[in-house]
This record gives C-alpha cells, structure tokens and sequence, in this order.
C-alpha cells in the first residue's frame, strides 16, 4: 500500500493543505499563511471533510496567534476571537469546524497564560493536540467499526471520508481499511458523488491506492447496485448529529439510506464525538449549507446546463436517525435508541483525559 | 414560447438529426447518409429518447432502401434485413428500435409490393407515418396525463422526455406541456441524470425556452426535495415496460422511485404502446446495456476519477411494478393490476385504423 499524501501539515510558520481541488489528476499544495487564507481554503473546499476542516480551523487559530501584532494577552484574546467568527462561518453544516474553534479558544482562555507568547504557544499546542488525537479516533471508530463488516462483504460509500477527509486514516473508509487490515475481503461500491465529485476524486483514488477493489457508480445507480449486486452495508461520514440521531451528510446520503431501508441494507454512520450536537435537537435545527449553481452548472469550464437556469445545491442533506442503524463512534457503537447512547458517547470523550503530546 | 429545434427531419435523401451531444451550447445537425451513420448516431447518442430512436430507426431503413443497389425484391428486402440486425443491437435496451424496425419490416414484405420502387416507396412511407404518428401519441399522452397533475404542482422529473426524446411535443414532458396549456401552474424539478447529464442539458434548456418554471437538482438531491418542497408527483419516461409493469428506464429511475415511495409521492410513467413488451414477462428479462466508463470517469476531456477505476455504468435500471403508480399512454391510463391494463392498452393500438398521411 502506498501512502496518501497528507491531508494537512503544520509547517511550523504555516499551514500546508493538499488541494484536494485538483485530485486525482494533481497532488498539489497550498500553504496557507493568515487565517483568512485558511478560511478561503475551507470555504472553496482545498480541504474538506469535517475532521479535516476542524483540524484546519484549529490550525488557522495558530496562524491568527502568529500573525497577530498583540501586544497584551486580552488584545491576543480579542485577535483570536475575530478569527474564530470567520472560520465558523466559512462553512454553516460541520459542526467540527465550531467545536475546534471553541476548543482552541477555551485553551487559549485558561487565565494562566499570563502573556502573548503563552497563548501563543498554548494554541499552536492545542492544535497540534487536535490534530493527534484526530488520528487516534479514527483508528478507534476503525476498531470498533470493523467487525460490522462480514468477509467478503460488498460496502456502498457516499462522498469520501477517507485520509483526505481527516488528518490521516479516515473514517467511514477507516472502517473499511480496519476490515482488510484485520484480513477480510471487502468490495467497496464508490458513489461518485454529485455535484464536487468526492467519490471519484478522492475515494476512487484513495482506495486504489490502499489497493482495495471498488467499483465507481453514479449516486443514481446505488439502489439499482443494491438490487443487481446484493449491498451487505453502507458506511458513510456525517457532518452534524443531532442528539436524536438526525444526520447532516454530504448530499444524496438521505436518498441512499432510503434505498438502503427499502432494500433491508444496514446503514452505518461512522461518527468522532465532536460531531455529534447535543444543543441541537433535530435535524430541522441543522442549517443546510447552499452553494453556488456553478458546481451544478458548469464542468471544467464548460456549460453543462442553461446559463441561467434556476438551481436547488444544497451540500448537506439530513438522514432522519430512523433511517440510521448505528453510529460507530470512537467511544463505541451506538444503536438506537439514539439520544440516549449519542449523549453517553460524548461524556465519555468529556470524562476520558485526552491524548497530549 | 419559442419552437424547440427539431429532433429529426426527413430530408427526401437524408436524415438531419439534431446534435443533442453539443446542447445547451450549440444547436447543430448531423446529416444521416446511409444506415450505418445512423446506427452510429443512435449508438453515440446524437439522438436519444425512446420514441426519438425508434423513428429513427424507421428512417434509417429508408436510408438502407434509398441506397441499396437490389436490383429485384428479394435482394431489397435482405438488405432491409441487414440494415434492421444493425439497427436493433445499436442500443439493446429500448424496445422501439425493435419495434420500429419490425413494422418497417413488415411493411416493406407486404407481398403485393413488386418492385423494388415499391418497396423502397412503401419503406419511406412507413417511416414518414411513423414519425407523424408519433407526434399524435405524444398529444394524446399529454391529454391523458394532464388531469394527474394539480394545480401549483410541483413535479419531479428524470432524464429527458420532451421533445428531444421524441419526433416532437415530448412523453412524461408532454404531460407537464399540456399542463401547462390548460392553464396550471406547475413548478418542475430538474435531476440533471448522470452520467449523461439529459436534465442539465436537455430538460432543463426544453423547459427554459418553453418559459416552464423548473429548478436543476442533482440526482442525489432527489429525495431531500421531496422532504424540503413537497413534491406532488413523479413523472418519467420508459424505454421498455414488461407485460407486469416491471419499467427499464434512465439509470437512476429506481433510485427516483424508491424515494417517492418513501414520501408517498405518486409515481407515473409516460408510456408509448410501442414501449410496452408484451413479450417480456418481468423486468428481470430486459437486457440492460451497459456504456463505457469514461462517461463517468471523463468530463470534457478531463479525468475526473483514476485512469484505471473499475466503473459500473448501466445505461438503464429496473423499476418494479409495485412503486409505480400508473402508466400514462395513448390509450389511457393504466392502473394496478397492470398486466391486463397494459395488454388492453396494445390491443388497442392494434384495433384502431392506424392514422395515414
């Protein structure tokens, strides 16, 4: 197996962000240098995936301290503050992206830190802190993920929760990387993910680098795939959970968990805790992201569509937790009812110390 | 409103076919000389659409009679023969290539025909009542239809079935036309239908020049519009419906399906005589064609997934019986139990004096 190129890598000075913009044809980078640039970065989508933007989050927060004239630890607050609202409104649906900056900003809060340079390093510390046990719950939500997957099971995956969606490993597919690692035979069926084409992109390209077999089908194709190959599960990535179970993901998830319950196919939600919302109590409370027609539009350059045609993009859509099977969290399995074993997961990460370096 | 282009035209020597591949961008013709440029019109998908392909079939028959050099009529009627083996394996799926090059067939071996003049007059004029016929089907679908659609409805649609997918007018489109014509206010979302893109590039540019509101969503949005908007009815087209209701239709129909199922959406096909197989007991009989892989793994000319990804791409899927609410065909509306509504609705067509020009 060869290795993916990281998803993101602190430089010290700046943020280095592989373009998943120009995958597969280029593995490119981009460093980012002020928490504006990273901002951009989440919001054109150079990096995507909700552990990988809270992670960039965390790291735009080290480039504010940086860049920051500040010249008092209250002013250094204030700086770190104002970045923080951008990079929470960069994209509205991950609910990572404000758990890392209220994360970082608490660290940076502790009234110990009695100077700019205190802040400064202990942000640049809880960042790179995040970044560490990022790839530690992966593995986790890989371990106790994986035994959901019977040998020689045919997976259908939407988007790409993959390594580039997270620091390292993945999630939904760290389940699938955990099953082969543990010797089973798996095929993957790759949604390819209209309209930024995660699956072709990115999860094509990861999976036949981790030499895994897969089969890349339309998002259209995916009951029809059911039907024709027999699906044993599908496994995806979630972006938002509400603490009944309601799901914001990539959109098209909700019509492929409809046609995963119309086919008796369990559907699998691989879950870190901090995406999981318990001040939100439904979906209907999760704000739907809704980006330009374009992406729908145009092709590399080229009109696929009437200039002027009217155009519905959202980029989430919400799973109602009825059509969940489970979460597969780093602090276990949650199987329904939801509310209660979603909360549970969450003291758990709150209780348990964490990872430091 | 301003006309749609026309999807075909008999030029007394030649076929000029609308180049559906360049639209919205360009409305250009290809000129259709012999069988073969027209087999390979049919197979590139220059033209597409059920009925569209089925005329042109029909015509291309009358390319191979225009050009044969038979100097008696047995010779003329083999080379017909030749010319409809080509034509039928150009796209296996849509029951109308079989059934247009039947009937030309049968027509052309009417025994009373004794020259090879005759028969090639006799060919052409099948073709040329064909076409017109077809325009009167579409009308009538429209008609048939149009009382299942409420007003301020908003309908959900797949692939094309407007004017580009037939002589003129339009199938499942055709009804939502009618529709309109007696004054109901609709509201049209588009699925842009990959990999091919038939909503972004056709349904969407028909619907815009004939002033119908719609808004482009892609496939996977489907089902999430459906619990955002309300959707009042699904309707599509077929490419081949088995004596139980079983309809092949566009890839990612299915998909479209199950998720109105789900939402209690009512489901209709727009259905042509000539698409039902009388023949074909289930769904399970229908040859599914399978296309190339670069039209998922290619865009314009750019690689959009791995050079080597293992691609699944059916042209078409399965939608069974039991998740559609009715068939809409010229005869009239076919209800549950479908298998002796569907045989009536033939029956029909092969009782009544078909039209003349």
């Amino acid at each position: 197996m060869t290795a993916t190129p990281k998803t993101l890598a602190w430089m010290g000075d700046r943020l280095r962000l592989l373009d998943q913009r120009r995958l597969p044809a280029e593995t490119a980078t981009v460093d980012c240098h002020t928490p504006d640039e990273a901002a951009e970065a989440i919001r054109n989508m150079t990096v995507r995936g909700a552990p990988a933007i809270g992670v960039t989050a965390a790291f735009a927060l080290a480039l504010a301290a940086l860049r920051s004239g500040a010249s008092d630890p209250s002013a250094m607050l204030k700086a770190l503050r104002v970045a923080g609202e951008t990079l929470r409104l960069s994209r509205p649906t991950a609910v990572n992206l404000a758990w890392a900056v209220d994360r970082v900003l608490e660290a940076a809060g502790n009234p110990r830190l009695d100077s700019v340079k205190a802040i400064r390093d202990a942000v640049i510390r809880e960042a790179e802190t995040m970044a560490f046990e990022d790839v530690e719950i992966n593995r986790r939500i890989g371990r106790n993920g994986f035994p959901l997957v019977p040998d020689g099971a045919r997976i259908l995956h939407h988007c790409n929760t993959g390594a580039l969606a997270a620091v390292e490993y993945g999630t939904a597919l760290g389940i699938v990387r955990t099953a082969v690692e543990r010797g089973k035979r798996v095929h993957v069926f790759v949604d390819e993910t209209r309209p930024r084409l995660q699956g072709a992109r990115l999860t094509a390209w990861e999976l036949g680098r981790l030499g895994i077999p897969y089969t890349l089908i339309t998002d259209g194709a995916a009951a029809f795939a059911m039907k024709t190959f027999g699906i044993d599960l599908c496994v995806v990535g979630c972006d938002r959970v509400a603490s009944n179970g309601d799901t914001a993901n990539k959109i098209g998830t909700y019509h492929l968990a409809l046609a995963a319950q119309a086919h008796g196919v369990p559907f699998y939600v691989a879950c870190p805790v901090s995406t999981i919302d318990l001040n939100c109590a439904s979906g209907s409370g999760i704000r739907i992201e809704e980006r330009d027609a374009d992406e729908i539009t145009r092709f590399n350059g080229m009109a696929v569509a009437p200039a002027d045609a009217a155009v519905w993009n959202p980029a989430f859509d919400i799973t109602p937790a009825d059509a969940i099977t489970a979460f597969v969290t780093e602090n276990g399995i949650v199987r329904p009812p939801f509310r209660t074993g979603l909360a549970e997961a969450v003291r758990l990460s709150a209780v348990r110390p964490r990872f430091r370096l």
